[in-house]
């Protein structure tokens, strides 16, 4: 072929339509930008859907690890259709195939019609599986799997999760079956002990109990967790800090309630207990390539199983910053998706 | 000998004055109690002097570690002379030696006349070192060995230690000068400045001066500091946490401020930082008995060179109460002396 870029015999057109933020904290914008060209080892990807997760409301507030250069396209994940390949035996590979997909840092995020990102961060998709399923799952089964992962590496035979009654603590608890690990999951509400509990859960926690700082200790207490995963963060620290037993490891890997962690420097020391960050990206650029394969192929396990993410809604990507309001308003009763089809 | 305990030509007396809290947090009492008597491995040590430590005022509040039974004697270390064996190679050996102590869990702590602890808590001293100097001569030197042993052990090359300008602060920049690591030392006032810097620190910085926390970042980017030893804890732990380079370790190992810890828990997963308390019991537990000798070997070197610890008043023993006031009031300027020689 003459050309370096190997295309499928659709047309790609010269420009698209991406969801933009001009500087961290800032609104969005949608707006026509030229089409990324993928360079070698590099796909093109036809979105279809991306979904918000709580690292893209880090990435909106500027406070994500790996800082862009504004203006930015947010969005680490997504599902869509690779339209060409920038040359190489795995982006070649990948042409033409339905696909769940990340970004990849300094390639543009998955918030646009088309996105550039390495063929290694594009995994085929069964054809049973909907766009809409394939959007998210790459960042949720990576995390579970990975907290698994950590769990049996440290012989934490008991784990702890707050805000377990999403898919990603679906899939925690899903994981900790299937490797004899025990897992009390903290949840918001009724239904969500009800949900867990049909999934076979032994272990749930209403955090709106009335007496629920007694249970929370008494479960800790009794079962001993080690390790303790917390996504809400805030003032809630201190008793996870207090309440586990001495020599845990307390494991925050997002910080839903956007509130500042507090806790007793003292029970931390004197009981020998850590505070170590997960971050998936970190971790899994710790892993090495054969790895995470093993783990993509796991999460395409759990695809189409009744591991199903619950989406709440679907906006049309122009109508991002309504979506984002939506979803910071209500992250407990699923996903909410961005369409990136503007032709749908 | 008819009788198991080996006591020196000295009477013993059957009762003994001590300090005592009755329970958690209240209020100490100077009160007759029996004298405690050693058993196999274990020697009693007539008390001369005892520091109050940071230790000692967590044991107070009843927040300590090893929780006691009550009435309780407090205190964690002190000097005085080895008056009896319980029998023994090493209690034997160390009849009648003038020795720096600890206390050992479960038989009563230092702020008595008579205290009975392990033979392996005694540690004889030269003979040109005072009494009052002897008191506190295991806790600091032992912390700061240890914290250099963590530091070669993680390669870490620069260390940051808040609450700097004290005994500990100093032998931490000792030692960190013998082994080739660089410490920022932050202190609280210009004469803590200029004594580190006498004693031949290079980055000192004065957490009152007007643009501390410019400061502080800047000498954090600078140097980039990858231990982070904070005795302080409360909201001072966030700017630790945001300014220390990706994936330091932040060591909590006291809590003078007596205020909750608070950081953002984003800046530490996506930095992958570690916030991991240290508690020089627990860290002594795990070395092996050489190790520690060895480290209050080093530990005796410091003895009678310039790192003289700073008395700023001597109180007696019934007088326990005030004694701890004025710790509390002002801990920076000098060690407070609890003298437990009824007959001095």
């Amino acid at each position: 072929m003459p050309d370096a870029i190997n295309t499928l015999t659709m047309t790609i057109p010269k420009t698209m339509m991406a969801v933009l933020q001009k500087e961290a904290g800032g609104p969005l914008y949608f707006e026509e930008i030229p089409t990324p060209k993928p360079e070698k080892g590099e796909v093109l990807v036809k979105m279809e859907y991306s979904p918000i997760n709580p690292s893209d409301l880090s990435f909106l507030q500027g406070s994500y690890a790996e800082k862009p250069s504004y203006p930015a396209i947010p969005g680490i994940e997504g599902s869509g259709t690779v339209v060409a390949s920038g040359g190489g035996f795995i982006a070649n590979l990948r042409k033409g195939k339905r696909v769940t997909c990340t970004s990849t840092h300094g390639k543009g995020g998955s918030w646009s019609e088309y996105m550039v990102t390495s063929a290694m961060n594009v995994i085929p998709i069964k054809s049973n599986t909907s766009f809409e399923q394939a959007a998210s799952l790459i960042v949720n089964p990576l995390t579970a799997i990975a907290f698994i992962d950590i769990a049996k590496k440290g012989k934490h035979k008991v784990i702890f999760n707050n805000a377990a009654g999403g898919a990603l603590g679906k899939m925690v608890v899903r994981l900790g079956q299937a490797n004899q690990i025990k897992v009390i999951s903290m949840v918001r509400n009724d239904n969500q002990v009800k949900a867990l509990k049909a999934l076979g859960a032994d272990f749930v926690i209403n955090q709106t109990n009335h007496d629920f700082r007694q249970e929370l200790k008494k479960i800790m207490q009794q079962l001993r967790p080690t390790l303790i995963l917390d996504a809400v963060g805030g003032p809630m620290m201190e008793e996870l800090v207090e309440f586990s037993p001495e020599g845990s490891i307390i494991m925050p890997y997002a910080n839903l309630s956007e509130e500042k962690s507090a806790f007793d420097p003292r029970k931390l020391l004197q009981q020998d207990k850590k505070i170590i960050g997960f971050f998936l990206g970190n971790y899994t650029s710790k892993q090495n390539i054969l790895k995470v394969l093993k783990s993509t192929k796991v999460a395409q396990k759990l695809i189409g199983s009744e591991l199903k993410t619950d989406i709440q809604s679907v906006f049309p990507a122009a109508s991002a910053n309504e979506a984002v309001k939506t979803y910071k308003e209500n992250m407990s009763i699923g996903k909410v998706l961005l369409d990136l089809n503007i032709n749908r």
